[in-house]
């Protein structure tokens, strides 16, 4: 018998194994984890972790805002607060959601601990054991450890160059409809998507939100990347075209900085209400320190020319990545985002990325296996390329490292031939942990 | 037909009202939240609130932590950190412990969004629907609510002078255990209880571990107060008895401040992975910002000496709501809490704590009823009060407003007769807000 991640590594040290509830036997480490703990060394060209950038950050900015908040506002800055939320802070939410086209009562916000938080919550409020999840095929992997850890039952909708195929959708709909399922949610990135960096077109958006409509499903629309295309404006969410049927998450993560853990959700007015009491539940109030000290950056700072710098420092990298791909990597392909931190590659026919990850890591190389942004035993034919962190320089020696793991793989297989695929057991979610998500 | 708190109120306008999960149906919003808003009015007295007294934290020191933090390492305080927390902050944790005896390695501890996230991540990871969890009668309103979010089975045990009865626990462990119930955790607060006021004496600590162990049950000691003693040492926590039997929660909430959310939990090894895996999936990671000014506050400041300021300030307070109780509250009776923030009173035969509480805001006091640290129909006869926030000044002009009040409903009840106790339905569990638990 083969040990797969559903296994209990240490099961016979845990005196509390007959205790666990039903959720927690599809909570596991990734067996990727430990290599991971290896990748982060010096030498490793990570193109694996989706940490934002901070080198274009004004850390005086910063340190400003957050010690004349002590100055002017400790004695509330330090409190407990509101479970919603802080009313100043919602207030500037809604400045920040103009580009999207989201437009909200500061009400309908719910502040959270990142918007993973946010996920968490809506899945909670939402999802029974054994209720379907639409989720795009690939999908963000954070999701769907939340979902597992829901014991929803995640089925994949494919997405294309476009994004997610509305014909894909209401097929899968009706069959699932068919087959008696309750199908609670569909959870989609349509901007700058992780890992597929792809964008929904316009032409499609519409199209998703009628479906889901039609169906009584509720859409859970994330965009952490939303203000970070690279050309043209953005395309106005999903949420703008049916405000009752959308729940919008979005973050400070990546537009300005994630230590502080703030995101949001903007809901329907009823399931506002839900998600402020099961965040009260979870962690009575979001850190006011935290909203404070964003507001104060909103505040005090011109925010959008920030937003541009990410923007430009993104870029730079996005294209030092294709074009070191196009240039070093004849024999895969891949995703052209317009935005977002993240390239979705196909690798030659025959070959398995998770398989591959040791050997690349060996390289010096490292990168997230496309297995992990499945719910079920897709995705060993691709991989997640992040150019977000490294300097174009890295990126292109990453590249040239990973070619040469993939040339070196080829030869093995043009000697032995392809290793049998083996399909993973059941619909274990692997967990790499956070800095990789 | 009269409506209780289990009602859905405009539920008509909820188009997703069919989509709830199971889970979501016990969260409601308490009907005292309304009275609450009023009640936060400058011309109130709160008894209500447990919100930590800031005034006496040295404002200038936590400002030059957290603008140096910054400047010294913002690039690491702004990114994203481990799942399992800050290892500089697990190491500091260790220290503050020590007075209440815990002993365990920086690997055993897993930093949260204040301890209340701890109670989630415990209960989600051991609690299926229907389990059994017992709590002391009363218990802590956040946590019942918690368990209640998944479905739990709370069954109280009762508490007297001494805390938390041991016969009264094996009794009830035994008649679980005949009724065939599956009891996963026993939560208590033994140091200086929330709402009780009172504190588990030693000589019963080794016998509620043994009964525990003896029963397969976890123990979930939460010590938020654990260092605010008014008199001579800390009593050695549960956890040190057991430290495998024993899942400990501590809090920087109270003796630091609850802006920041950084709460943690000691847990067995095995428990310890799950409980980041969940942490993981729930938020991602703690926030590095709340973490990092946390750990510079106690490496730059004397935080003895600090928790030492806290606990005359409060010990004051104490004194202040014992001497107005004593002389102006004759017909009721109370506990004399040995340190925290709580005092349990119990109002004369026949009065409905929550019944009264608008007329008590309207005499511009206010407290929270008994009832909301049950998870059954108990409580109609007792209120919380809190003595942590007024000034000693406040606190007895509070008192006084609520003697009138009680004196007024005695009248009433002398001329009309008592009104009948409505019990509650079912065990819905008030959520008041985060400002009261």
């Amino acid at each position: 018998m083969q040990t797969g991640e559903g296994s209990n590594q240490g099961s016979r040290l845990d005196q509390w194994l007959g205790s666990y509830a039903a959720r927690t036997r599809g909570m596991t480490a990734s067996e990727i984890r430990a290599l991971f703990a290896v990748a982060s060394r010096p030498e490793v060209v990570s193109l694996a972790g989706g940490m934002p950038n901070l080198t274009a950050l004004p850390m005086d900015v910063v340190g400003r805002a957050v010690s004349s908040l002590v100055a002017e506002n400790g004695p509330v800055a330090l409190q407990y607060g509101s479970g919603q939320g802080d009313p100043e802070l919602r207030l500037r939410i809604l400045d920040v959601m103009v580009p999207n086209r989201v437009t909200a009562h500061p009400d309908d916000i719910v502040v959270t601990t990142g918007s993973q938080q946010a996920l968490d919550l809506v899945t909670r409020i939402f999802v029974d054991p054994g209720d379907v999840v639409l989720a795009e095929a690939p999908s963000y992997v954070g999701a769907l450890g939340v979902f597992r850890s829901y014991q929803a039952d995640v089925v994949h909708v494919p997405m294309d160059g476009e994004g997610l195929i509305p014909s894909a959708l209401s097929d899968t709909l009706v069959s699932l409809k068919r087959a008696g399922k309750r199908v609670k949610l569909l959870y989609t990135v349509p901007n700058h998507h992780n890992p597929g960096g792809v964008t929904l077109s316009p032409e499609r958006r519409p199209q998703i939100v009628e479906i889901a409509r039609r169906f009584g499903v509720l859409v859970l629309e994330d965009d952490p990347y939303g203000l970070l295309g690279f050309d043209g404006d953005p395309v106005p969410a999903l949420h703008s075209l049916d405000p009752d049927g959308v729940i919008y998450l979005g973050s400070f993560s990546k537009t300005f900085a994630p230590g502080f853990r703030v995101g949001w959700a903007v809901a329907p007015h009823a399931v506002r209400e839900k998600l402020v009491l099961a965040s009260e539940s979870a962690i009575l109030c979001p850190s006011s320190f935290s909203q404070m000290a964003v507001t104060s950056y909103l505040a005090e700072h011109d925010w959008k020319h920030q937003v541009g710098v990410f923007r430009e420092l993104y870029r730079e990298r996005r294209d030092a990545m294709l074009h070191a791909l196009g240039d070093m990597m004849p024999t895969s392909s891949w995703t052209s985002p317009q935005g977002g931190f993240y390239v979705w590659v196909r690798v030659p026919d025959g070959l398995d990325t998770k398989a591959m990850l040791p050997r690349a890591v060996t390289a010096r190389v490292a990168y997230v296996p496309g297995t992990a942004f499945y719910a079920d035993a897709q995705g060993h034919d691709h991989m997640r390329l992040s150019y977000c962190y490294p300097s174009p320089e890295r990126i292109r020696e990453g590249v040239r490292r990973l070619a040469g793991v993939i040339d070196q793989e080829l030869d093995v297989q043009a000697t032995f031939g392809a290793a049998p695929r083996r399909p993973r057991p059941g619909s274990v979610v692997d967990s790499p942990g956070p800095d990789l998500t």
